[in-house]
C-alpha cells in the first residue's frame, strides 16, 4: 500500500459521488467545497427531496449484483442514483489487449471487420421479424377484439342495454391489460414504458442494469402486444427501439447468458466499446421498422448516442437499419398476399399524400409556425401534467398489485371514455364504398351511415391516424375533433408511465392530427393533420433533426421537409420554455448521471480540482491481495477504477502509472493471478483476455470470492492488467475542456493529476453530470443528499 | 531559455514534419528510427517523386504569408506537404479566454447561441441566392448559345455547310470556357475543380490556404457559369458546396478582409472552432442548394468534418440547409412565375418519379446489386485514368497558358464529338406535344421528327438527366445510349482537373443514367437509369450515407432509399478494390496531411514515442524577447506551437506547464507586451482578447515585425496568453489511443510528456497522418523526401 493510498483506504466514499454527498462520514469536505465556489446555487429543494423519495421497490430490484450489498449500508448509499454505474467506451489497452492487436494480422482485423457487417445485418433481420411478429400478433387480437365488441354493438343497438356492450368492451381491455402490466411488474419491471430513456441512457454510457437483457426483450414484446390490444393509449413504436437495442446486445455477444448458451463467437467484441456500436445500431434498427425509416433512425442513434462520429460505423447502422426496414416490409407483404408490392416499410405508415395536395403556399407557412407553438404549448402541458403524475406514482403506487390495478383502471375508463363519446356523438357520415373503414359502427345512425367518431376511437390508434390524415374534408365534424383530442390527450398522459410497455408516439402523433385537423378543417384538412401531429410530438419529445427525418420518411415524401422542420423547431423552442422533454424528464426524474453535449456555458470558473472526487484510493503497482480484497469487498465503498502508482526510492508519494478496473481486479483474484510473498514466480496459469472477455459483463460480485489466509498475504503485480496510459489532466483545467474530453472520448474513470504527475483525484461522469444549467444560472444537485 | 530548449534551438525542423524528412539538416534521426521501427515498409518510390514534381507555379502561389521566406530556403522546403498548416480545434483557454468567459453572465451565451442561429440563417440565404444566381445566368447563357447553334444548324441542315455550324458551336464553347480557365488560372487558381477536396482538408482539419477567400467565391462563381456554359461535361452542383463554406467562412466572421470592412460584429467567433462550426453549416448548404437535399446536406458535412456530433450544432446545421434550399426554392419559383408551387427545391431536380413506377420487386434487387457492381468498375476505370492524367498535368501542364488550352481544347473537343454523335445518328423520334425538349434538333430526320442523339448533348446536362430518367420507353435506341455513354464518360474524365470550376456529380450521373438505360432498355428504363446513375456516383466518388440521402431526396421519393443503398454499397466495395475515391485520389496527390477516422488498424505496436517529433522547441515561462524572435524568424523552422515549462530551483530540465501558438507570440510582439528586463512592470498596454481576434486568421509574418536591440534584452511573460492545459500524453500511449485523442478533440499539438511531466516530444498532424494502410500492411510516408 502506498502512503496516499494508507491515508484514504477507509474514507467510506464512493468514487462516482462527491465527498459532500455524504456529511455523514467527511462533512468536513462539504464546508471546504462551498468556501471555495461561492455563488454556486444548491439545488436541495423540492426536487432532490423528490429524489430520495423516487425509491419504489421495483427499482430497487434493478440493483447489479455488485451492489446486492448487506442491510447494514447507511441509507444514504441506498440512493436511486448510486445505482447507476457508468460504461467504459475506453478501452483499457493493458499489454494483453496490445499483444493481442499486435498478434492479429491484417486479415485478421479484415475479418473482424466483416463480422461487424454480419452482426449488423441479423440485427437488422431479427429486429425486422419482431416488428412484424409484434404487428401480425396485434392485428390478430385487436381483430378479434373490435369484431365481438361490434358485433355486440350491432346486436344491442336496436334492443336496448348498450350497457352489456360496454361492459364487455371494458372486461376485454382489462384482461388484456392486466396481462401485460403482470408480466411486467412481476419479471422485468425495466420493460415498462417505451424504453427510449433507458436506451438513451444506456447510449450516453449509463449502465442501466437489465436493460438489453433477453428476459426484458420477451417481456417487452409480450407487454406491448397486451396493451396495445388492450385499446390503452399507445402505440407499439417507442417500444421496437428497445426491442432492436436488446436484440443488437444479444447477437453481437454471441451468446446469452439467460439461456447458458454460448456459441463461441464474436469474443472480440465483448466489451463496452463495441457493443455500444451494436446497441446504436440495433436502437437505428428498430427506428427504422417501427416507422419505415432507416435514416431517421440512423440520426435518432447518433443523435441520442454517439458522441465520436464514425463514417463506417454510422455506415453500419444504416445498413442494420435497411435490413430492418426491408425485412418487415418483405415479410408482411408475403403475408398480406402483396409480395411484389413491398409496401410496409415500417409498422406505421402514414399513407400516401396526393401529390397535388402535397404543395403547400407561403402564406402557410406562418400558420405552420403557429401550429409548432401550439404543439409545444400542448406538449409542455402534457410533459406538466405526466410529471406530476409520475411522482405521484413514486409516492403513493410503487407496490406491484397495485401497479397492475391502475394501468387496469386505465383501461376500463379508456374504453368506457371511448364508448361513451361514439353513444354521445350524433356525427353520422354516409358509408365510403371502397371499405376503408375497417370496423364501421352504425349505431344509432341511419343504414348506409357510419358514426365518425368511432373511426378514432374503435381502431387500433395507428389506422385512426391515417384516418385523420387522409380522409377527406367533411369526414369528422368540429365538435368530433375537439371532443377526440380533449379526452384522447388526458388519456394518454395518465397512460404514460403505467406499468406496460408501451410508446407514446402514436398517441402524440393522434393527438396532434386530431387538433391540426381542427385548426385545418376550413382548408386541406390532412396537411393540417399532419403538421399538428409533427407539432405535438415535437412539443413532446423535443428531438429535432431525427424527428424531421423520421416523419419525412414515414410520410414518404421529402416536400414537406421544410414545413416539418419550421413546425418541430418551433414546438421545441416553446416547450423548453417551460419544461423539458417527456424522456429528459423521466430521466431525471430516475437521477441517472447523464452527461449532455457540453458543459454548461457558465461553468469556465470551475477547475477539476473543484470537480473532481479526492483524494483518491490507489493502488501499488505490486499490490498485497489482503488489500485488494478488503478494499473492494468494504461495503460503504464502490469505487470501480482505481490508479495504479508505482513509488520512487526516497520519494514520498508514488507516481501514476496506470488505472485498473474494479471488474479486472476481481477477474484476477478469481483466478488467484498472484505472485508468493518473497518469490517472484507467477502462481499457476497465466491469465488471458478470454478470460476477461467470459465474465464480461456480469462479472462476480466480491462476496463471492474465497480467498484464504495464506494468498492474502500474496501479491498481486497488476502492471499487465492495468490500463498503463490513462487520461490524465492538470488540476488547473477547467471544467468545460475536462468535460469535453470526458464526452468525447466516452471515458469512465479521468485521473487529475498534479505538475509531478501524482494523482491528486478522480473525475467520474457523477462529477460532472451535477452541474447543470438552471433558470438562475448554474447549479449544483447534490443527487444523494437526504 | 530552458536547458532543453537551448539544446536543441537550432535543430531547424518543422514542427509539423520529422526530423528525417529532413535530411540535410539531421540525417542522423532517420537512421535512429528506421532502426526502431523494423518492419516499417517505406512508401518512397514513385508517389514521393511524383509529389516533388507535383510543384506547379499556381499552387506554389497558394502559400500563405507567413510561409513567404526568402528564396535561399533549401529547396526541399518547399515541397508541398510543408504549404499545409493544422486548423486548431481546440480553444487555447488561456487566462485572458477564461476571464472573458468568466465574465460572461447567462444571457450573454445566450446572446451567442442566437448569434448563431441568425448566422446559420444568413448562410443558407447567401447559399440559396447564389444558388438561384449560377442557375438563371447559366440557364440564360446556354439558352442564347443553343438557340443561336439551333437556328445555324437548321439554316445549313438543308443547303449543307454544316462544317460552318460546327465551327460556330466550337468558336462559342471556346469562348466561354477560356473566359472561365482564365479568371481561374489568373486570379485564384484553388478555386479550380469542385472544390469538394478542398472542404473535405478544411472540415478535417488542414489548413488549405485561401480556400474560404471572398476571391476564390468569385472566381469560382464566375467559372462554374464559364464552364457550363461552355458546354464542358461538368456540373455546377459541386462548387456550391465551396461556395456555400465560403460564404458560411465569410458571414460567421463579420467582416472581410479582402475588403477591408470590418462590421464590428460575431467578434466571438474569429477562431478555428467557431468558424469550422460555420463552415459545416455552409457545405451543408451548399449541397442542400444543389441537390434540394437539406438532410444530405447535414449527412455530408458531418460524414467528411465533424469528428464530435453536437445535437445543437446538427440542428444549426440543419437549419442553414434548410434556409438554402427553401430560398432557391422561392427566389427560382419568382422568377419562374409559379410562386405557389415551390417546385425547385435544388439545382438539379430529378423530377418526379410515377409512383406506380416506383414499385420494385424482389426480383430486381440482384439486378440492382449487379449494376452496383458495373458502377464500381467504371467508377474505378474512372478514377484510375483520372489519376493518371492529373499526373501528367501535374508534370507537363503546369504552365497557367497551357492550362487555358487545354480548358479550351477540351471545350473544342466536347463540341466537335458531340456535333459528330448528333451528325452520325440516324435514331428519329416524333416530336412530343408537350414540348419536353427545349431545345429539339431535326437535322436529318424527317418533318415532325427529331434527333435524340442531341436530346442528350444539345442541352444542359441536368436537362439530359431528366429526360434519361423520365423519358417513355423507346424513346432512345441502343446504340445511341452505348456510343453516349463510351463518349461521355472520356470526355468527363478528361474534364475532371482541367483548371475551370467544376463539378463531377452531373456527369457521372449522366453516364450512370445513360448505361443503367441501356441495361433497363427491356424493362422500365426510368428505374434502371436512377440506379445506374446511383451506382456511377457512388463508384466515382464513394460517398455513402449521405450520397444515399442526397439520391432519395433528389428523387423525392423514399421508396428507392433500399435498392440506393444496396447499389451504392456494392459500388463502393467492388471500387475501393481497385483504386480509392475520386476525392481521396486528388487528397493524396497534393499530399495533404488528412487524417483518417481511426489509426490503421495493425499500427498498436507503434507508441507515442516512435511517433512524436523530438526534441522540441521549448520556451519558458519568463522568455527573452530576442530569443523568441530568433526562433520564429528562423526560417529553417516553422514550428506552430511551442511547450512552455517551468524550472524550478535544482532541477535540470523543467516541466510542462503549458502551450503556446506562433501566432499568439507574434501577436505578443506586435503589440510589445514586454516585461522590462530586471523591473517586473508591464510594459506599455495590457493585450486584450480582441487584438488577438483582430489579428486572426491572417497573422503577420515574423519579418513584418521589428524589434530593436533593447528591447531584445526585454523578458516576456508568457503564463498569461499560453495554454495552461494542454493535453498531454505519456510516451507509452500506443498510436490508435494519440490518434483517438487527437481525432477527436481536432488537436494541433499534443505534448508527449514522460513520468514526471517532462516535455520529450510533441504528436502534430502530419506524424499521424503519415501512418497509413497499404496494400502490405502498415506504410510509412515519408512526405518531404526528395
Amino acid at each position: 500500500m502506498a502512503n496516499i493510498a494508507k491515508k484514504v483506504s477507509w474514507s467510506g466514499k464512493n468514487d462516482e459521488t462527491r465527498g459532500e454527498r455524504t456529511p455523514l462520514l467527511n462533512g468536513s469536505e462539504e464546508v471546504r467545497y462551498n468556501r471555495q465556489v461561492p455563488g454556486l446555487s444548491c439545488l436541495c429543494h423540492e426536487q432532490s427531496l423528490l429524489l430520495s423519495l423516487s425509491l419504489c421497490p421495483a427499482l430497487l430490484e434493478m440493483q447489479d449484483p455488485v451492489r446486492s450489498r448487506p442491510k447494514e449500508i447507511p441509507h444514504n448509499e441506498k440512493l436511486l442514483s448510486l445505482k447507476y454505474e457508468s460504461l467504459d467506451y475506453d478501452n483499457s489497452e493493458n499489454q494483453l489487449f496490445l499483444e493481442e492487436e499486435r498478434r492479429m494480422s491484417h486479415m485478421g482485423f479484415r475479418c473482424l471487420e466483416i463480422s461487424r457487417w454480419v452482426i449488423c445485418g441479423l440485427i437488422g433481420v431479427f429486429t425486422g421479424l419482431i416488428a412484424c411478429f409484434i404487428d401480425i400478433v396485434v392485428e390478430k387480437l385487436a381483430g378479434v377484439k373490435y369484431s365481438v365488441v361490434k358485433k355486440n354493438i350491432e346486436m344491442f343497438t336496436e334492443v336496448g342495454g348498450l350497457s352489456i356492450s360496454l361492459l364487455l368492451w371494458v372486461v376485454l381491455n382489462s384482461a388484456f391489460v392486466m396481462v401485460g402490466a403482470i408480466i411486467v411488474t412481476c419479471f422485468e419491471p425495466i420493460a415498462a414504458g417505451s424504453g427510449i430513456p433507458q436506451i438513451k441512457c444506456y447510449l450516453n454510457g449509463v449502465k442501466v442494469p437489465r436493460v438489453v437483457r433477453l428476459k426484458t426483450l420477451v417481456v417487452k414484446v409480450c407487454g406491448v402486444i397486451c396493451s396495445v390490444a388492450g385499446g390503452l393509449a399507445v402505440g407499439k413504436e417507442g417500444p421496437m427501439i428497445h426491442s432492436g437495442a436488446v436484440v443488437a446486445a444479444g447477437v453481437s455477444q454471441g451468446r446469452s447468458t439467460s439461456l447458458k448458451k454460448d456459441f463461441k463467437i464474436f469474443e472480440y467484441f465483448r466489451r463496452d466499446t463495441e457493443k455500444r456500436d451494436f446497441v446504436s445500431a440495433g436502437a437505428a434498427a428498430g427506428v427504422s421498422a417501427a416507422f419505415g425509416a432507416p435514416v431517421g433512425g440512423v440520426l435518432f442513434s447518433l443523435e441520442e448516442g454517439a458522441s465520436f462520429w464514425n463514417q463506417m460505423l454510422t455506415w453500419r447502422i444504416f445498413f442494420a437499419s435497411m435490413i430492418s426496414t426491408f425485412t418487415l416490409n418483405l415479410v408482411l407483404s408475403v403475408y398480406h398476399n402483396k409480395t411484389t408490392e413491398l409496401s410496409s416499410p415500417g409498422l406505421i405508415n402514414f399513407g400516401t399524400f396526393d401529390l397535388e395536395c402535397v404543395q403547400y403556399s407561403l402564406y402557410e407557412i406562418p400558420l405552420f409556425i403557429c401550429m409548432g407553438a401550439i404543439g409545444g404549448l400542448l406538449g409542455a402541458l402534457f410533459n406538466l401534467l405526466n410529471y406530476w403524475l409520475t411522482i405521484f406514482r413514486i409516492r403513493y403506487v410503487h407496490r406491484p398489485c397495485l401497479q397492475v390495478m391502475e394501468a387496469m383502471m386505465v383501461a376500463a375508463v379508456t374504453a368506457s371514455v371511448s364508448f361513451a363519446m361514439i353513444y354521445l356523438s350524433n356525427d353520422c357520415k354516409p358509408l365510403k364504398m371502397d371499405n376503408s373503414e375497417e370496423y364501421p359502427l352504425q349505431l344509432f345512425c341511419a343504414d348506409g351511415e357510419y358514426n365518425a367518431m368511432a373511426t378514432t376511437f374503435f381502431n387500433t390508434p395507428e389506422r385512426s391516424v391515417r384516418s385523420l390524415f387522409h380522409n377527406p374534408r367533411g369526414t369528422y365534424n368540429l365538435l368530433t375533433l375537439g371532443f377526440f383530442t380533449l379526452t384522447y390527450f388526458f388519456l394518454a398522459c395518465w397512460t404514460y408511465g403505467l406499468m406496460v410497455s408501451a410508446g407514446v408516439f402514436i398517441p402524440s402523433l393522434l393527438i396532434g392530427a386530431a387538433w391540426g385537423r381542427l385548426f385545418g378543417i376550413w382548408a386541406d384538412p390532412g396537411k393540417y393533420a399532419l403538421m399538428g401531429a409533427a407539432a405535438q410530438l415535437g412539443g413532446i419529445v423535443r428531438m429535432t433533426l431525427s424527428l424531421t427525418v423520421i416523419l419525412v420518411e414515414a410520410t414518404g415524401n421529402v416536400t414537406y421537409g421544410f414545413p416539418i422542420m419550421l413546425v418541430l423547431m418551433t414546438a421545441k423552442i416553446v416547450g423548453d420554455y417551460f419544461i423539458e422533454g417527456l424522456y429528459d424528464i423521466h430521466i431525471k426524474l430516475q437521477s441517472v448521471p447523464f452527461l449532455h453535449w457540453e458543459a454548461p456555458a457558465t461553468s469556465h470558473w470551475l477547475t477539476a480540482r473543484e470537480v473532481m472526487s479526492s483524494p483518491v484510493t490507489c493502488f501499488n503497482q505490486l499490490e498485497k491481495v489482503g488489500t485488494i480484497m478488503d478494499f473492494l469487498s468494504n461495503t460503504a465503498t464502490n469505487h470501480n477504477g482505481f490508479p495504479v502508482i508505482v513509488q520512487a526510492s526516497g520519494e514520498q508519494v508514488g507516481k501514476l502509472c496506470g488505472l485498473i478496473l474494479r471488474s479486472q481486479l476481481i477477474v484476477l483474484l478469481k483466478h488467484k493471478v498472484f505472485v508468493e510473498r518473497a518469490h517472484s514466480r507467477l502462481h499457476q496459469r497465466k491469465l488471458q483476455l478470454k478470460d476477461f472477455r467470459d465474465a464480461y459483463p456480469r462479472f462476480p460480485p466480491i462476496q463471492s470470492i474465497h480467498v484464504s489466509q495464506d494468498e492474502r498475504e500474496c501479491m498481486m503485480d497488476l502492471s499487465e492488467f492495468m490500463n498503463p496510459t490513462p487520461y490524465t489532466v492538470p488540476q488547473e483545467t477547467s471544467l468545460p475542456r475536462v468535460f469535453k474530453l470526458f464526452r468525447a472520448l466516452g471515458l469512465r474513470h479521468l485521473v487529475v493529476v498534479d505538475d509531478v504527475n501524482k494523482v491528486v483525484g478522480l473525475v467520474t461522469r457523477k462529477d460532472l453530470a451535477r452541474y447543470h444549467m438552471g433558470k438562475h444560472g448554474l447549479e449544483e444537485l447534490h443527487l444523494a443528499q437526504m
